[in-house]
């Protein structure tokens, strides 16, 4: 509707949304009533709330990977029956100009708009609004004509939003040509037979014309959301955890980086893109743990890596019996060469023999006698190790420490650092270290191993850890799998925490691992490298399928590598004695996940209806647009000891597969309108139609399987049928 | 754990939560390292997470009624193994100093403080959590006495912490008794037989003691949140909406107010506490509609009240068919005498004739012919309405002019507002409005009648609106009845939505309503004035069961009061040709809801499971500490054609009464340890044991039972068994 003055105003400038606003009164005031207060514009009525990707509100960013197209929602509306139109403002923080992008209206008030976060590191975005008066107009218009109602009148207000239009462009850059255009169109609209200004009005030439420069002086601005993009590893990696000690071609013979070098061909055969080693620094003597987590060390026990620090240096120093610097430096380029990422182990605490006890004592808390305070959980006590005081009134000296030293390994080559249990140093630092070091290396991205209280690990991620070790090893069953899952693949913990899934680490072999023989070890590695765009395993004990543990109901590693050498036979029961391995299928299972881009996101994970407790399935799709990427449903048979078959329910329009109504057998030897289920473990083949499809799996063959579904069924592909 | 150096900080300062930082680097760092830059206080460990109650992260204030406990919780948490302590922080906002509360643990690292809002207006509350060292300290020794390792080193560690709350207890006004009375507890602490010194020191006399005197030095607070405390009227009330032009005893003549007066007993009779009136200003003549909304008004057609504006003057006068000021004063007084409070209908929006088109052309848009533009949703025209134009250059007059309304009405004494369509209007107005207003009068408080779009809808209520109109009109069967007011009385829309539930009202005829006959407007009723702590109803319409739409298909009352006079019976049948009446049922009703509690809050709602799709149980609970607060159980037969029995599920122990395991039939003459279920509609009693209990209900003796669940039984009542 026109107004009785034009109003030729610059562009949307950014505002606060109105907050509420204690009373003032005026002397000005004409009535009793009090002032609306300055700073409050009363004409901006669009609202704009509940943007997401949030994180708490803003408090945290959101957290993306390089290349992914960021979807942006809203809820934007205003009073009345005006429609609003809204652009996603987006850019990398520090860049001084917005970039835009259109919103498109979704239902119930929330619009969509996406950009693609091309560049590592922190942005930002929002979202405003503001009232398509132009838009507006012209539904009425269409409705008056539908009525027959159409007046002079009608079309002179729209001809004064297009002049008005005409008047944003001439002041915009490059905006001549479209100024001229809509004061002719203007012009048009004010003569002629009613008819055809109404067709003209209607035309969608106009609109697309006028909607190239809203009137955006009253428009609503949210405040920004911060956003963190991270490498594409952080979101899918396949990690392989290996003790360097235990590397030697020779029995009893302590491992070096040169042995590690040697095992790279067998990590990266197996598909592997990150290699993960346990801390790599001197070992502390004093109250050095002996085999099995003995009290007292022999003396060739060779310790734990995490009791970090002694005569050779502390955490920028290596292990002596692991080789040079350089050593380690050719480990990074040699790994790189094959497509393998070093990962290092951060464990923030010193052994007691750590060169910093001596020189700075002050990080450190003291007994009233003066000795160091161990770490200790009563009555438990951990004397080979000492914890940092974060309490310390030389916190900052400390901080700037702990950050040199992640920079020194940065300086080497490692871009990965998996966090030996942050939940025992304070937040603030962690927040502070990782943003400070992001700042510089975007590419960087941490681990956060933190097996404790949901919130605290929530937190974590939150702060800036890019992936999270989590309660998988432990969720077995069909539900408690499918809910966990679940919550952590779906805002709004997506939205900060990316889980790593391990089946097993140094300190975890789960019972399930330790009973159920080769199948479960099958079963569990299905299970976390498709549930996980990222997984891991600690190997060699995985591929081997060591099962053995410490004593009867622990979860510890019997002869853990952790207290001592260990050798392992690789040669998958080609030498007399060796034992089987399953580095092949972990190979095979290592290239589905890179062929299939389905696998390596989590968003796209759901769970589907099989009509068998001990049979779980599940499907994982690519985000929209991703080239070649057919959907992945995964079946795995949860129960080791039974075969087991059922009917799965699968939706394969939503899947955006197949024809919902499928074909008959009938039909078969015309292009049958369902989909292919190519199960890529064993290549064999199934028809699904849409509605019910029977599976079955037998544990003593292989307990799981991974179909990708295949969008169009060729003909000159051999298939079997299910009945 | 004891530090190094003693420190004696002052009491916790207020900070904000550690928010990430860019890395500055710093001449001063000793490493290649970042320092962490000023204004972060590393030592401040402890996380505040997920406060509640709260609306959009704190941009809005969650709603309490004045009176009420408000619970507050929080996730606080810290890094390692100490304990945190956490209080509440709570202040009527503006004055200097905050009050404080502890907070007890729940589970999972949550937290739970509550404090009574005794106060009208806007308060804040925050939460602040610290490590409680000395608790740490206290639980581990304990375990370390349980494994005998207690040493003099762990004792000494404790009297330090003693030692330190004994200077900040002096430190402190009042605080030299403990002072004295810590240190001389420290010193015990230090000497004579360990047995004796950790008894002591496991003391629960000594925990108060400390915990009176907690190290804040480095405690985290997160940042206020806004709550507004409203009238209890504004959680529990019940509407009478009437129109005054249709009381008179004379039919055909206009009512007045007077004649208003004359219906008050028969109003407080039936037990309602708000008397709501459609706008009682002068109404403009131009364009006026007729009967039954005709397009045009015969001579002595009265028009709509929603037409405001005449001769006799527009917001701030009064329709003079009605009376004068001090006519309508005087309702007020007499209203207010028996326990009644007019709400006033605000409308903002002209007819053609108000003052303030000729006054204030400004404040309108107008057509580019000059003339004023009425409302219209096209291809629809309202010529009768004109509505304001919020985005008018003299917006700020207009605000004020309409504030200076509402304090106009207040000073008649009014105190609560119903408004028409607030959705028309800017939602950034509203925000002002209330919140200028509600500064200067906390008792007054507004209803937000927009039946709209559910986005739209929450907004009012989040921007000021202490109740609001909601879809329960068209939520008729047992799925949908359950699923929206299970969403409404839960967190996050309970926070900051109240919904008052109106069966009809007179836009509002249902076709439920206009089918269903006595017994479905008895259903009606009940379900309004038992799943609602407020509800209204428009009378005598109800009461008398008018049933007639303008035409099929439509919710409009035949000849409805919106546009012509009528005259009521309300003499229920005892006159004849007169209707029956459903005042004196209501009257039972609204005295059930003034005799118990629990049907004076919406919190305490929740559903229960009966196995008969048409009958609806529910239950409500008064907060814990009300006083004579016996839970509430309904059941209603949603079927007026049929009586239906079933199975109801019901936790006794979960409701608060009874005995889980219930009695049995053959200890029926001891006292049964069951609960005493009396329905108040009829009087009937019946012994309800824990887990199923049959119910049944015939519409055509009541289609309804409010049961009221005695805690105990009194052998001297009588009661029926159910089988």
């Amino acid at each position: 509707m026109a107004r009785s003055v034009e109003s030729r105003t610059p562009r949307a400038r950014q505002t606060a949304p109105v907050k509420s606003q204690a009373a003032t009164s005026s002397a000005a005031a004409t009535t009793t009533g009090a002032t609306p207060p300055e700073g409050v514009d009363g004409r901006r009525r669009v609202v704009v709330e509940s943007p997401t990707p949030c994180v708490d509100g803003g408090a945290f960013a959101a957290k993306r990977t390089l290349g992914e197209r960021v979807e942006v929602e809203a809820d934007v509306f205003t009073d009345g029956h005006d429609l609003v139109a809204c652009r996603v403002l987006y850019r990398p923080t520090g860049e001084p100009a917005w970039r835009e992008v259109p919103m498109r209206p979704l239902t119930n008030d929330r619009f969509r708009g996406s950009f693609v976060a091309d560049a590592l590191g922190r942005w930002e975005f929002t979202v405003e609004g503001w009232i398509d008066a132009f838009g507006s107009w012209r539904r009425d218009l269409a409705k008056r004509d539908a009525a027959k109602q159409v007046t002079e009148a009608d079309l002179e207000v729209g001809a004064r939003l297009v002049r008005a239009a005409a008047t944003r462009a001439a002041n915009e850059p490059d905006g001549d040509a479209d100024a001229r255009a809509l004061d002719g169109l203007a012009r048009d609209l004010g003569r002629g037979e009613l008819p055809g200004r109404v067709a003209l009005a209607l035309d969608s030439r106009l609109k697309q014309l006028v909607e190239r420069h809203p009137d955006r002086a009253f428009a609503t601005r949210h405040r920004p959301l911060p956003l963190v993009v991270d490498p594409v590893q952080a979101r899918f990696s396949s990690w392989y955890e290996m003790f360097p000690r235990s590397a030697s071609s020779e029995p009893g013979r302590h491992g070096t980086f040169r042995d590690v070098v040697a095992r790279l061909d067998y990590i990266a055969a197996m598909g592997f893109d990150v290699l993960y080693l346990p801390p790599i620094h001197p070992i502390g003597t004093t109250a050095r743990k002996g085999r099995n987590n003995a009290k007292a060390a022999a003396p060739d026990d060779v310790g734990s890596p995490w009791a970090i620090g002694g005569a050779a240096g502390g955490h920028d120093a290596i292990e002596p019996a692991l080789g040079t610097l350089d050593d380690f430096r050719a480990l990074v380029r040699e790994a790189e060469r094959r497509g393998i990422r070093i990962a290092l182990d951060l464990a923030f605490q010193c052994s007691p023999d750590h060169p910093w006890i001596r020189e700075h004592p002050e990080w450190f808390r003291h007994r009233p006698d003066g000795t160091i305070q161990h770490a200790e959980n009563p009555p438990k006590k951990y004397e080979d190790i000492v914890p940092f005081d974060f309490e310390c009134k030389e916190w900052r000296a400390l901080w700037a420490a702990l950050a040199g030293v992640v920079e020194h390994w940065i300086a080497q080559g490692v871009t990965i650092f998996r966090v030996d249990n942050p939940h025992t140093k304070a937040f603030p630092f962690w927040e502070w270290l990782i943003a400070a070091v992001r700042a510089r290396h975007p590419e960087v991205f941490f681990l956060a191993e933190a097996f404790t209280r949901p919130k605290v690990m929530y937190r974590l991620a939150k702060i800036g850890f890019s992936q999270s070790y989590n309660y998988f090893p432990w969720r077995m069953g069909k539900r408690e799998l499918t809910e966990y899952l679940t919550e952590v693949t779906r805002p709004p913990v997506a939205e900060h925490f990316r889980a790593n899934l391990w089946p097993n680490t140094p300190d975890i072999l789960t019972e399930q691992l330790q009973h159920g023989g080769r199948t479960t070890f099958v079963q569990r590695l299905v299970l976390a490298a498709t549930l996980g765009a990222s997984y891991g395993i600690y190997g060699p004990p995985f591929e081997l399928m060591e099962a053995t543990p410490r004593e009867p109901g622990s979860e510890e590693y019997l002869d853990s590598e952790k207290y001592q050498l260990r050798h392992w036979d690789l040669s998958d029961g080609t030498k007399p004695g060796a034992r089987e391995s399953l580095a092949e299928l972990i190979g095979r299972i290592n290239r589905i996940r890179r062929e299939n881009p389905a696998l390596q996101h989590d968003r796209g994970l759901a769970f589907h209806s099989i009509d068998n407790e001990a049979l779980l399935c599940f499907s994982k799709v690519a985000p929209q647009g991703t080239d070649d990427a057919d959907p992945i449903v995964v079946v795995v048979n949860l129960d080791p000891a039974h075969a087991h078959g059922g009917w799965l329910d699968l939706d394969l329009a939503k899947l955006g597969v197949g024809d919902p109504d499928g074909g008959t057998r009938a039909d078969a030897n015309t292009a049958p309108r369902a989909v292919q289920a190519h199960d890529l473990l064993t290549d064999s083949r199934f028809l699904w139609h849409s509605g019910r499809n029977y599976v079955s799996l037998d544990p003593r063959s292989i307990p799981a399987a991974i179909f990708r579904l295949r969008r169009r069924v060729r003909s000159e592909v051999d298939f079997d049928y299910f009945l």
